[in-house]
């Protein structure tokens, strides 16, 4: 570490609660310390460029400290320093990575992380694509393989169906492309022109609108049992067309939490099941954290080889208050097509 | 099938709902047509012996139609036909299995069963030893690894634990075996002097008294989180212990339904799943069916290796009405330890 003992960090971040629907400034950015080696599996990053994802948001807002704290969960950046422990990476590598929530997070210069849960950045990608994807193409990973049981192999899964609820935001851009790798029709949801023309660019195959009846629409294409139903919005509202449409031996996944409690009773009888997918909970809980990296690692190739691209659809140049402050209210606003990403 | 023309057949059932609190006669014996091939998988099975399951008790007493209805869903018989594309399996053979929801049962003299739900019944055990076990034995193996992604296989789960609300009833008493042999730690609940005993002997490590507070005594044993819980009684009355003990990554299954629903948001963040089991889901569907033969071959196998023991605790001789009343009976009392079989 001794070439970081002469170098300075910066953040930017906030002290208390945020909210998004004030004007003005709702960051601040201070001088931090130098991150250090946590443990010897950790690796110190440059960070090149970040995106801001809905947790950063929620998280903004339900703030209920008083320290500076530090966001940021989508990087790209420069290994400046590794671990004893690390293997497989080493001094000027390009790696992006989601992080842990319980650490400080991309919106600093320097940044610790753990090894385990980065990869080498796609080559073919610049800084801006590559940040748009850990985060969510982690979760997308992880809904297809932990949720749904699936693997990530190409038409693995060919002839069947999947029902992605939701499917023009930051998840939806990627699980579309990856659901599409492996072989299922996409079935997938969104109400706007730009949103209908942004996930059928992703290969997706039926587009319904969520602002109409859904099950009227599946109706109108003939179907009435889907294998994988994903609902990456409204658990609760969707909740009774996914059990309803689900096939016997079927897989439910959500990433949204519920307001209410859940009628399991229509799952008892015909073998199907549900899970949540919580990218963080790997991290939190420091258990199969290796997965993550390996995910990532398999997204690079899959992004190398052309079969999946980036889902960056805005940029912002510049690591500032303001510049982080555009992108949180883009997300915050519920209507972001793919990601906005900041480079730094 | 030329040998079964001059054979009569003769089932045991009932034609209006079932009510178990009567006294006297509720079930009626009637000639039935011999059971015919309905497809080149069936095999024609003369049903020596066969036990009563809850399922049984349920099915009669919610029973809404007129017809003559035969149940039974433990058999183990004498293959006397098999259809063209049966493999595996021929005449002679000395089979058992649980057989499907939807065709007629065991409480019969001749039966009809798909021959891939079927496996050779083992060789060291008695007719009513081997009866007790299909329905039970299917049900316990793929709560392991349907509901909780285990192997069978021998240690593969040591170090861990696994919590059984209820372990002295039919399924919980092969479940213990099974998933002691693959290594797992046993805590179980049960009441009643016999019960505890019974339990024990099947290689319970822990018995706890499920009338008292459970969540008390997993903190007496030092228990704060559990990576395997199984509810075998009372879903609704059991769901807040679970989902609070269950550890992260960890995995809660159940085979009772619910009164109310269900509050999934413990299990949000945390990796942890949640999966019902029901054994007559794949025979319902026609889909994996040949999973419940494998599994009942792969349990002839432990009980022929001395690795597995019948859960038998009571039989009736000969096949009438008055037996099968006594068992159905038995199992209608809530307070069955084991399994009860008929003898034909």
């Amino acid at each position: 570490m001794k070439e970081e003992t002469s170098m300075k960090n910066k953040g930017i971040g906030f002290s208390k609660a945020v909210d998004f629907g004030e004007s003005g400034t709702l960051f601040e950015e201070k001088e931090l310390a130098m991150p250090e080696l946590t443990s010897q599996l950790d690796v110190i990053v440059k960070v090149l460029a970040s995106a801001v994802n809905p947790v950063d948001v929620k998280m903004a807002e339900a703030y209920q400290g008083h320290d500076f704290t530090v966001l940021g969960f989508d990087g790209v950046g420069e290994v400046m320093a590794v671990g004893d422990d690390v293997l497989g990476f080493e001094h000027g590598d390009r790696v992006y990575y989601a992080g842990q929530q319980l650490r400080s997070g991309t919106n600093q210069v320097y940044q610790a992380v753990d090894s385990r849960l980065i990869a080498k950045a796609p080559a073919n990608l610049t800084l801006s694509e590559s940040a748009a994807l850990p985060l969510t193409g982690i979760t997308a990973y992880e809904i297809l393989t932990d949720a749904l049981g699936l693997a990530i192999s190409e038409g693995v899964a060919t002839g069947k169906t999947i029902l992605i609820v939701n499917g023009a935001g930051g998840v939806g851009s990627i699980l579309i492309q990856l659901a599409k790798f492996i072989g299922l029709q996409v079935i997938t949801t969104a109400s706007r022109p730009e949103s209908v023309e942004w996930v059928k660019s992703l290969g997706a195959d039926i587009v319904l609108n969520h602002h109409e009846d859904l099950g009227m629409q599946l109706k109108e294409f003939g179907i009435d049992q889907l294998p994988y139903i994903v609902l990456l919005h409204s658990t609760d509202k969707y909740w009774n067309l996914a059990t309803h449409y689900i096939a016997p031996f079927g897989r439910i996944a959500s990433i949204v939490e519920t307001e209410g409690l859940l009628d399991m009773g229509p799952l008892k009888n015909i073998g199907a099941q549900f899970a949540w997918e919580f990218m963080f909970a790997k991290g939190n809980f420091d258990i199969r954290m290796a997965e993550q990296g390996q995910a990532l690692a398999k997204l690079t190739d899959l992004i190398e080889s052309g079969k999946l691209k980036t889902t960056l659809t805005k940029t912002y140049k510049g690591f500032s208050a303001e510049t982080l402050e555009a992108a949180y209210r883009d997300v915050a606003s519920n209507h972001m097509i793919g990601k906005v990403v900041i480079v730094y």
